[in-house]
């Protein structure tokens, strides 16, 4: 069963019906059932996009505050991994820079995977990963991820079958493991069109100032694009879980796409409720310390 | 020698005229000259401040791009490391908020240094130290550093008189190592005053939400406050190198700090000037390529 995409269009969605709509049930996923270019949940343009994700860095500034406070304090072991894939020019950076940047860069950790290096390659493929889970109390961000492995690793057949087989279940394996040491685990799928991504590389191509991000290599991807398409239906199908389940956001459209993680990320915190850790320590004997110090 | 200060009051200071006002000459420190109350280079208000600190937004985010865009390409190994030293409640964490957090959390690497673990005590000290450097295109954040080793290492006698001494050595030789392989050295120590401090100190005990920053030790400290600005005082003299030199940053107004270390940082990067890279591909070829696709 396919899935014909969130309905809701009033501006009042809530963090957590925005969630739920955007969440991969259980089932087989078919990705063209799923629309790139729709803005769920908002009906306001991107004027006012701009400015509803402006309007998120205050809450997700003070849950991050919490959540880094109980780390630190040692209130709690709580953590969030912000897990962003997508094909190329999908806007992994645009998020990244754009939502995750509204909140105290201190609290945040960004590992942004590329080609494995031989000594990574060496390993398990979650061997490198596992040293980007992040700590208490921070935000972990993976910029691609262990999901490279069943998507590249699918389409150019790096490993076989049997192996990629096995991954999924390593990863379904992992990500529990992560959920029940107080990992909370985001899963976003940035979903664009073939041609909102050739319109993207075209603007690179035209852009002196954006041809380091341009590799002849991603139009030879795109050569792939349907294998690419296929390999994300398996592995959403393979790993949404319920506790740690796909979100496909529709990534046509640049401030929505800003502001729908935004707000996932939001939700994921208000229902984490980190708490400001209460003193260990005798507030009044502390201050009359610094009080009845000489002038 | 002692140092009287920057004494330029107008807000056109450039960058470098900032940079040179507030950096340690050779020859010995005293820091009871270099004022922790003033605004040097600019004569505004907080507000203006505040609007300065916004406006370096966009130029610290062109530069900070441009040279990750060196780092990925290949087209250069250069890497910023903003060194943060201070007293408790000097601001450190307030400059990642404000200053660094203008730029795309992408390109910085943050290390905050607390006391060592054991299995960290069991190397030399810069042994995590080096985990940290920031990898080329990087700015790098040390809130607190190697700084610690040869500050608190004297105040409490952690280490005897020989191995301060050697330190004060190694510190330096592994600055010329960082930068002689590219990385731009920038030490800032956050000069705040024994009154501010208890200020500080005094809001966080009255605020619930900031008593997670307090700990009773922060006070035992207070009784060591001139041997910790003595201990500084070395420190400054015998690191302050021509190639990686210290500045003091007046830092009671907060908003003056955050400010100026913007402009500290933004006067880093535009001496490196680092250029957008150029396409190691045909530009044309590649347009023709997806202008060719089938729409």
């Amino acid at each position: 069963m396919g899935h014909d995409g969130p309905v809701s269009t009033h501006s009042t969605t809530t963090a957590s019906d925005l969630a739920a709509a955007l969440r991969v049930p259980p089932g087989p996923v078919d990705l063209t059932a799923w629309p790139t270019d729709t803005t769920p949940g908002f009906d306001g343009d991107k004027a006012e996009g701009k400015r509803l994700l402006g309007e998120l860095g205050d809450p997700l500034g003070d849950l991050q505050e919490r959540l880094f406070a109980e780390g630190v304090s040692g209130a709690g072991e709580r953590s969030v991994l912000l897990v962003l894939q997508g094909m190329d020019t999908s806007g992994k950076g645009g998020v990244v820079r754009n939502t995750v940047g509204l909140v105290d860069p201190q609290g945040v950790r960004i590992t942004s995977f590329k080609a494995p290096t031989p000594e990574e390659l060496e390993q398990d493929f979650l061997w490198r990963i596992r040293k980007g889970v992040p700590e208490p109390g921070k935000i972990g961000v993976f910029d691609r991820s262990h999901y490279e492995d069943v998507l590249i690793g699918r389409v150019r057949a790096l490993v076989d079958q049997e192996e990629l087989e096995r991954r999924y279940d390593a990863i379904n394996d992992f990500e529990q493991e992560l959920v029940a040491s107080g990992v909370h685990v985001l899963k976003v799928m940035l979903h664009v069109s073939r041609a909102t991504q050739r319109e993207r590389l075209l603007a690179r191509l035209d852009d002196p100032t954006k041809h380091w991000k341009f590799a002849p290599g991603d139009i030879d991807d795109r050569g792939l694009w349907d294998d690419y398409q296929r390999a994300y239906e398996i592995a959403l199908e393979r790993t949404s879980t319920e506790l740690a389940p796909w979100h496909v956001v529709p990534a046509d459209r640049k401030w929505f796409r800003n502001l729908a993680v935004g707000r996932l990320l939001l939700g994921e915190l208000e229902r984490m409720a980190p708490q400001w850790p209460s003193a260990d320590f005798d507030v009044e004997e502390q201050r009359g310390r610094l009080q009845s110090e000489p002038a």
